[in-house]
């Protein structure tokens, strides 16, 4: 039966139905034709289904389950080939449990490094955000399991999500907030996307045609259903005339009733709801049709969350202490060390088949110490563990301190007030740097935290959440196993009030103003030249490269053309090791207020000791482009751009030109408001120009060197035609004036 | 005969002229009825008259008169009697020249330290800038003579001046770019009002009844007559119609025939122009009628100059040269020692009577050596200069290096690309100060400089564009005659970067958005915590000053209530001075995005060694509002603010604190988008909301501490109550939502 011949069958009431969810976890069945109501799950960086119909909050201890590294941790890999094969075990888990949906994963920008779900989203860079996206739905689709692309969009905080209107430019949507999501449609056509609980603009997102509708659907070509958070639904009907087809979890029958009425009331085209219905089916029996029992390898799971950990680590300092060599008597440090923080909380919150901290996976192979330092429990530091944990460090050649954030410091449904650590972790870093010159720290945060003692400890590896098998992933760096080759995906700031979003975030009462525009992450302090802790897409190895040979298909493009863009990286340290080559345009045209530099590119390359590869990263027109909101169309500005071709946003290490050249556009019309220096920079219109500025200014001698300094000149080149006027006496009268512009026109060809 | 007898005698075609100049200085006169054609003057630190008619650019050398110094100098003076008694003696001249109104002050904010025209304002505080202008304007006024307030409003910029809108939200404009103006209106009534150039949201200033009309007249109560600066007037109808009585300069008589035309084809009411014309004819026949010879002494005023320099100089930097003993070998090193820059370009330009250098004013008194270190021509250093400066400061006890800002840098016309000094200037700087370990510079520039040697000199005193007396001046201070006394009324940032306006600023073609909103000045640096150059309010003296037992009238006030503030200060060191006593005033409620702090009042007061003063200062309650856009009103949340009294933003010497009460308001309405934490917070609504989330959480318990920790505890509260059924189950439906919501109403009284 095809989905069409279904709903020909179905009653107005089932076909409401279908529009909300049965329960907590499943869509609606209908029974008599055979169609059941398929599960969707929380995620995504392993699956979390729960085992009881009976917590209605969803709550409750779910199937055991492997858990990933967060989103945070895997955008640091920078290897979308790993998200891929990382997805596809999770699709094949969600097989393994007959799940339709994976919910996942969630693309929002990092706006401020103080949202408390942060640890769940990739990068406060939508290129990077996208590309990780993209290569996980690409995963978890591959094995007939649905993606929900979320939380669409611009919701970039806890502080009353639900409530919360985030009011944000056009331009800045497009540019900013949009374009994970765009090139994550584009790339891999999720098959749902979830739209988040706060308002855009006043607009609620799950009733917003706009966003759901004209964005998403007809100009990024979206094919699958859209459904809300869990409780963001507000006017329902109206929110399937946006098109929202899903709301989750169940209404009640509430709105199934409300949808029913609108219908019979004629507020409702039965046609829309028949096409959100099609909508949802489609999926379903796409699901259905290819569901296949199978059985998941949960070890070869753990091993992959284990190289999932390890290539996304990021060294962020080394002055010699790593990696640590095997025969070292080594001090692990930390309370971190036995039990890690190796995910977040909230709906994300996956029952771990295992958890390897990294002084199991160290013992027995290494030569390992341990003292706790510091209380899982409270914040306050415990001196007598400290003075313990410094007694260790001192008997032992390297001491390695493993701090971050606690649970309770990040997790969904608050944001964080400060950027800080626990006291207690910070003390004890501080004590035990200065007991042992050879103290690595290790950290296991969400999100960017303040480092007072970086400059008093020797290394700083940023394990951000790594999943169950961090702890082994983290001894397989330290040891050197192999080398860290994960960069940042996010700046770490000096202070929280560095941060562009600082004196906005996160607003007043259900209001939260996004001023910052464009400028957000590396955009805004690479444009503003601040010093920050650790820069955007920063990170160190074990060996060094060697970037050359930029090499650029063109000198000038057009909308229509590519841009190829060839490099060579080598290797020049003696292990092997992974660079990611990074790409950033800048715009020097002066078109439109533009971030210094924001990347359009990246690669990750292995490279065996002396070993040199050829990168190839291709630019289109959108590369170059802005949003123009008074034509609503991106726009490649005709003149000079740059590719800055680097290691990280503050380390670039090749630079090379290209222009822009738009084809001729139609003619401008010069009007009484056109500027006397704008006709003046215009050979066809600056004769006469000239001529103008002479009558005003007859002593004016344009070729003198002298003449940039006259005041005069300035306040006539900024002077519009209506104005002359009054600078040329009464004879420049409206008839005149109207010649002038009548013959300025005629020189542009209008 | 009165201004109604004279208009009722007046053609259509005449009074559509007066609406307009005769020339580049004049207003129309009407022969048969006696009335002479007013002239009308460039300013404000001085009369700048033109000689000649001849001259329609107006910029020909004007009648010799005394320069002031500029309204960025006069404003660190804080001294509103001072500045009163300097516009008195403005009038006297303009009287002695029967000029009907001298245009200014200025009191444009200084958003960006690049603008050109910065040394024509007062300040980044719009406190500051209106209680100059208001004693400004009186000073002028008290001599029959008028003032233009100008530029209104929102242009601050010289960049596309004309062409270019000012994209600023309501309440920034309320706040920042609007209360300068309103002081001065409400304060000190000036005769006319001076608008802006530029647009402000798209619409031209001159042509904005908004602004015109419903603000500046309706609101603030605006009597005299408002007129376009030169060439301002964009659509002459519109405007006279929006609130725009006098265009300036002539139109050559094609405004006068638009006018004549509108009204002939009903398009514009007879009526507005009847008024434009009283309103222009009131404020001449006041001039008029009160006009008598008056003979100028430029003498005295040329001391008073000196004066209002002495005052108005800030010491930024001591640590011991200043002052200097009268018996030291100084050398004065640098051009503008003898030849100063003490004014800035543009049309502000005046034709000082003498003018008096610093080595001028020196030689005969003191024991001073010179050498010029830089050519005033181009900015290269010059080594052969610098070699001689050095050798002349080696000789020296004391070398004062007299550097700054030279013409080219900065004015009308043109906004600066970049905060430095000429090289010549700095290398100067620092030759002279590694060689001479009691080096102190001297600046004249009318805006902030990076001061890259700040570190290697001795001391620093910020002499601005100090009039043609700053010569004078400039050696009373560093000699001692008196304590410098001057606090800036800018902030100088450590970098161009870390201004708010800074990736903003000047905006691309015709569009500068505001996008700092109220953080501008001290407002953004204080709230951010950004460590700056010299902050705002600050200035040294060679006496100290401690401040104490402040006591505030009451510990909460209503709207209709004053509070006030009493404090002492006690001049503790041993030299006669005075002190810039501040009051800022913190908004803790949290009712809206508010800066850290806000200047609400400041006094000067001067203290013999070991005297002891009160000082009074009174809020109202404006001093703790913001502008709310919703109710378009003045606010003053529930709540505690902060008294702040300080030496300077950065250096708060007393705190108070005072609760704000409003009286009760009407209740507001409960409705389906309060979130649970809200109606939880409010002790009316709190037993239900709390009842509501014990069926969602039973397991909760709200007394436990570890509670706030808890995830969904968080996304329970910010659940809005439409959203509750998610959680609870299909038994709440709307019945139930709608009944809750009836049951919170009558709770709340409503």
């Amino acid at each position: 039966m095809t989905v069409k011949e279904i709903i020909s069958q179905l009653t107005l009431e089932e076909k409401a139905g279908l529009c909300s969810g049965e329960d907590f976890w499943h869509l609606k069945s209908v029974q008599r034709l055979g169609l059941p109501g398929v599960m969707v799950c929380d995620g995504p960086h392993g699956l979390r289904k729960q085992a009881s119909e009976a917590d209605h909050l969803g709550l409750k201890l779910s199937v055991p389950a492997v858990c990933f590294p967060a989103a945070s941790a895997t955008a640091c890999s920078f290897d979308t080939a790993l998200l891929e094969e990382m997805g596809a075990a999770l699709g094949q888990m969600c097989q393994a449990e007959d799940v339709s949906v994976l919910l996942g994963p969630a693309v929002n920008i990092k706006r401020s490094p103080l949202c408390g779900r942060n640890f769940e989203y990739f990068s406060e860079d939508p290129c990077l955000a996208g590309e990780m996206a993209a290569a996980h739905i690409r995963g978890v689709q591959s094995q007939n399991v649905g993606t929900s692309l979320k939380h669409f969009a611009a919701n970039n905080q806890e502080y009353r999500r639900m409530t919360s209107s985030s009011q944000v430019d056009e331009r800045t949507l497009r540019e900013i907030y949009f374009p994970a999501f765009e090139r994550a449609v584009k790339k891999a056509q999720p098959w749902t996307v979830m739209c988040s609980y706060n308002r855009i603009n006043g607009e609620f997102a799950s009733e917003n045609k706009w966003l759901l509708t004209d964005v998403l659907r007809d100009e990024w070509g979206f094919e699958g259903y859209a459904m809300t958070d869990w409780g963001a639904c507000n006017d329902r009907v109206k929110g399937l005339k946006a098109g929202l087809e899903l709301e989750m979890p169940a209404s009640g029958g509430v709105n199934d009733r409300e949808i029913v009425r609108a219908v019979r009331e004629g507020r409702l085209d039965e046609a829309v709801l028949d096409r959100a219905v099609e909508r949802i089916l489609n999926i379903t029996l796409r699901y259905l049709q290819n569901h296949k029992p199978t059985v998941c390898d949960l070890d070869a799971q753990n091993q992959l969350a284990r190289k999932v950990a390890r290539e996304s680590m990021v060294l962020l300092k080394n002055q010699g202490a790593l990696p640590i060599a095997k025969e070292q008597k080594v001090a692990f440090i930390g309370a971190f060390a036995k039990t890690p923080r190796y995910q977040g909380g909230g709906s994300s919150h996956i029952n771990a088949t295992k958890v390897t901290g990294a002084l199991e996976a160290a013992q027995g192979r290494f030569n390992v110490t341990y003292a706790p330092g510091y209380s899982l429990e409270g914040e306050t530091p415990d001196p007598a563990l400290i003075a313990q944990a410094v007694s260790v460090a001192k008997a032992a050649d390297v001491a390695v301190v493993f701090a971050g954030l606690p649970d309770a410091f990040e997790s969904e449904g608050y944001d964080r007030t400060h950027m800080r650590m626990p006291q207690s972790h910070n003390a004890l870093i501080e004590a035990v740097a200065a007991a042992q010159p050879n103290t690595v720290v290790v950290l296991y945060n969400g999100s960017p935290v303040e480092t007072p003692w970086i400059d008093q400890v020797n290394a700083l590896l940023e394990g951000y959440l790594g999943g169950q098998a961090v702890g082994a992933a983290t001894v397989d760096l330290l040891f050197g196993d192999c080398s860290p080759c994960g960069k940042l995906a996010e700046t770490f700031p000096l202070r929280l009030e560095d941060n562009p979003s600082y004196l906005n975030f996160p607003g007043v009462k259900d209001t939260v103003e996004y001023r910052e525009g464009v400028f957000v992450g590396y955009r805004y302090y690479d444009s503003k030249k601040m010093p920050v802790r650790f820069p955007f897409g920063f990170g160190l190895s074990y060996t060094q490269f060697a970037y050359s040979d930029l090499c650029l298909s063109a000198d000038t493009l057009g909308p229509d053309d590519t841009l190829t863009c060839r490099l060579k990286v080598k290797n020049t340290g003696s292990r092997p090791g992974k660079e990611i080559v990074q790409l950033y345009v800048r715009d020097c045209t002066g078109a439109a207020l533009r971030p210094d530099k924001e990347l359009r590119g990246f690669a990750k390359v292995t490279l065996q000791p002396g070993e040199e590869k050829e990168v190839t990263l291709t630019l289109d027109m959108r590369a170059f482009a802005f949003y123009d909101v008074e034509s609503h169309a991106w726009r490649a500005a005709d003149g000079t751009f740059e590719i800055l071709v680097g290691a990280s946003s503050r380390d670039i290490r090749l630079t090379g030109q290209v222009r822009f050249q738009n084809p001729a556009q139609a003619p401008v019309q010069v009007h009484e408001n056109w500027t006397v220096g704008d006709l003046l920079a215009d050979p066809r219109t600056g004769p006469a120009a000239k001529k103008l500025l002479g009558q005003m200014m007859p002593d004016l001698d344009l070729e003198d060197e002298k003449a940039k300094d006259d005041m005069m000149l300035h306040v006539m080149l900024n002077l519009p035609l209506r104005s002359v006027r009054s600078f040329v006496g009464a004879d420049f009268d409206n008839d005149r004036l109207r010649g002038l512009i009548d013959k300025m026109n005629a020189a542009l060809g209008g």
